[in-house]
């Protein structure tokens, strides 16, 4: 398997990823990885790692977007971005993957763009892994798509539960649609609509039906599906509320304490780990015709590793063909 | 002041609602309550208390709506419940305010219906404060409308502001349209339109722009507008988000203490107390013309007690007549 690696993209790029990359080459035998970046760079940087090389190329880059960039004038600006280069190797079928840490909305918008859909695809959505009570829930979308319709969401149903069985071995996930209460006339149209084409469906048997807010993190479904604008927001609020709470409560409880400090402390680390989203391999953009995963802008070598070999497992599981067989079987209006 | 309040609203009815009266009737002396509800139950519970009667009456209410009862079917089965009775006696001017902890959405739908709305206001919605790191914000709205118009958020910020001000004390609130990302393109076409019609109106000096998420908690903004869709979702992921923190947190360090688990516990316990809703007094359907007071469904005593000098510094600061006024001065489109 052959991934494209957005060098540049992530807060702290390119040594991260390039450490990434190394760690996972070394570990994954049948791994091919593409470094996309400025040449000069990455070729001294590759010499300094002591690294052999093998499995490791690079394709040039001249430009790279920033983490701040608005994207829609980066795109239109930096044509020869790391981003778009990964997009293009992929569009030419050069790689079966593209990684990045970089501007998400920069890797959507230029994915987007390639129209690199899989068949009966109408919309790609970004789909994250939570911790929860329970485990782990898949949240979808979580912003590629901001003015979702009906069958979108239905589609995000589709992917996101065959993601959660593949990727997080739940058998038969659950489905629950994200709603401001549990009867089935809440929310506003997009929602009452999703929810009637939930319960026509073929998956209308893993369908729990509407799961308010609450529900997200107490576990009550494997798979929350809802528009990429509340998505987003949720998975922002609640990276903003971990990191206050977890805060307050290291400064409040490690303040209460006297000699026992040091293995309060070893717990709270312990504990932020599993709220780190990028221990969890990525997010993908799920309906791409390939693979493209999106790591935290924050993500550390370690991140990069896992989701060049999320990637693999991806691939190996057969997710892309999975989903258009589902999609062929019972195409939504 | 004249107070209706939903005797059997809230997860714990009556009690915790007549002691909390009986205990805001001691410290405020011109206040008087007006118990709703079966006028045999609260007559035995108040003799039960002991207290004298002094500025407490009873309004009877034969029929409870259950706090998972579906608000639209409760309100159609049960014309006589303790929530239609409140909003009846607000109509015929009998009482300036309405306090309940009973089921938010029958709340509203029965306030709704009432049209007894703000001159100007085209949709009421309801301010929640929540803590941040800089102290705390206000989230509106988080679910009396959850198809927002761009108009209507106009409204939420002006009335927000001007909630923040006088209630949060704030001397000159920042308001914030949630949305996924700091450009004025983003989102959708609800919130670019608001985004526009908040630069030209006489908001624009407050508005300090798109608020993604995260800066929710981060204290980016005294004030954050959203339609009541995304509020109520980012509310209720909260409140589960922080009951699984907690939880995670307290069991994870406590696990790892000996000798100091009790000072570690007690730490615990009041910064739980700090992320309590019920806290700050309840959330206020503001657009309303009189008071309506949310309690949440869990309010003890203390809180229907906060609730209830809360509608008190509510009229005292002449919120409403500030929105008229300010409504009257530009009304939007």
């Amino acid at each position: 398997m052959r991934i494209a690696l957005d060098a540049m993209g992530g807060d702290f790029a390119p040594e991260p990823n390039i450490k990434g990359a190394i760690d996972a080459l070394q570990a994954e035998p049948a791994l091919e990885v593409v470094l996309v970046g400025p040449q000069d760079l990455l070729e001294s940087q590759i010499e300094a790692s002591g690294y052999n090389g093998e499995r490791l190329s690079i394709v040039h880059a001249s430009q790279v977007v920033g983490m701040e960039e608005k994207p829609t004038e980066a795109m239109r600006s930096k044509p020869d971005s790391s981003i778009s280069v990964c997009w293009k190797l992929m569009a030419a079928r050069e790689v079966d993957a593209v990684v990045s840490a970089g501007n998400t909305g920069a890797v959507v918008a230029s994915g987007l763009k390639t129209r690199l859909f899989l068949k009966e695809v109408k919309r790609p959505g970004i789909a994250v892994t939570l911790p929860t009570v329970a485990g782990h829930a898949v949240l979808m979308d979580v912003g590629a798509n901001p003015s979702a319709r009906p069958a979108h969401l239905y589609q995000y149903a589709v992917m996101g539960e065959i993601y959660a069985r593949e990727v997080l071995g739940v058998a038969s996930p659950k489905v629950g649609l994200i709603n401001i209460g549990s009867e089935d006339v809440k929310g506003n149209d997009l929602y009452r609509e999703t929810y009637r084409l939930l319960t026509e469906s073929p998956l209308k048997e893993s369908f729990v039906g509407n799961v308010e807010g609450r529900g997200l993190y107490q576990g009550e479904a494997d798979v929350l599906i809802c528009e990429g604008f509340v998505g987003n927001v949720v998975l922002k609020v609640s990276e903003g509320m971990a990191e206050f709470l977890m805060k307050e409560a290291s400064h409040q409880i490690l303040g209460s304490l006297d000699k026992e400090k040091g293995q309060a402390l070893q717990a709270f680390q312990e504990m932020a780990k599993r709220f780190r989203y990028h221990e969890t391999g990525g997010a993908p953009l799920l309906g791409i015709d390939g693979i493209c995963i999106i790591c935290h802008g924050s993500s550390d070598a370690h991140s990069i590793t896992n989701a060049l070999r999320g990637s693999i497992m991806f691939k190996d599981r057969g997710i892309n063909s999975q989903i258009a067989e589902h999609l062929a079987q019972k195409p939504v209006a």
